[in-house]
């Protein structure tokens, strides 16, 4: 079987066979909180299909590392799935908001902990057949706690673990939150040195 | 800070501090391909609010294993990212399909293979805050090349990695799908022996 260069090959057209073509665009839904588009495209072999999605604006995820090497959890009740999930702290992009400005804002608001360090790892697609959202992943150190600033509506618990309880829990099935499945597999690589960051001071 | 002992607490209304309750529940868009519900709900203060959500019937991914350790990967252009993707094959569940028939059907389908054993690792849920979809991961072994049997309108190309390559993709920014990246997770400690799979030989 191919590998992936000789797979993609090498000329300027080199994915023409898989690319599809806008050809106009629909808002079909305005909810109170999802968006959804509906796309008239051109396939690769030139006949027309529609694509229909959720707009996002966007979102961040805070692996946050407490000074005895445990990190900061959230549990929070996920209506759609009618289940209380373990999560790393996340949250949407604000209008005009910077990825860092949203993930220091997210990791104040819903844990209380500020972060003397951050570095930003990179950035995962949670659902890629139906939704336009990115998810920045963001690590934090140097916490200090403080008050938590919940929005009105929003009830989670804070908690800690040490990253060798938060992977048992991913093996067992007890954390099956994609983002935060993904945050593990950034966080065992960044212990284990495969994977190395690039930290900055947060500025006041 | 807590430990997860300690938020969860032990009583049986452990978490009715977290948890909303469905009022009503109406289908507010039926797409061609997205079926979106909003239901209002009593939080846990006992104001109400209302949810949106894609209503999604579940989808399979499959880790297939070449006799010589690399893996079969798909790259697929992904519309809502305006993208062509790295990813391990997937696919939706059909109307009353078993988990275990959807990955043997997509596999072959979208790739030619069939395999010889299979093992349920686990499942992921991608977009827990706007979608009821529950991935289940499959791994595969023991495979047998055939015919692909891509559906009307499906362009993909197939190929395969070692398992360092796509890790390394994983750590460069070249793989963000979640699906893929939480199936790099049970990988690598599938092949460390952290974590095991109860292997089922296939039924004809």
């Amino acid at each position: 079987m191919k590998n992936l260069s000789e797979a993609v090959g090498s000329g300027a057209d080199e994915d023409s066979h898989l690319v599809e073509k806008k050809l106009s665009s629909d808002e079909i839904l305005t909810g109170n909180f999802l968006q959804i588009c509906r796309d008239t495209v051109s396939l690769p072999d030139g006949r027309h299909t529609t694509r229909e999605y959720v707009v996002h604006p966007g979102a961040v995820m805070i692996v946050a590392l407490l000074d005895d090497g445990r990190v900061v959890l959230e549990r929070q009740y996920r209506y759609p799935l009618h289940a209380v999930m373990i999560e790393f702290p996340a949250g949407k992009l604000d209008a005009g908001e910077s990825s860092l400005a949203c993930a220091r804002r997210e990791l104040q608001e819903e844990t209380g902990y500020t972060a003397r360090e951050w570095a930003r790892a990179g950035v995962l697609h949670p659902a890629i057949a139906y939704s336009t959202e990115f998810i920045d992943i963001w690590f934090a150190r140097g916490l200090t706690p403080g008050k938590q600033q919940l929005d009105s509506g929003e009830f989670l618990d804070v908690f800690s673990a040490t990253p060798d309880e938060l992977m048992n829990w991913c093996g067992s099935g007890r954390v099956t939150d994609a983002k935060t499945l993904t945050g593990m597999l950034w966080l065992t690589n960044m212990l284990s040195g495969a994977w190395t960051l690039e930290w900055q001071a947060a500025r006041p």
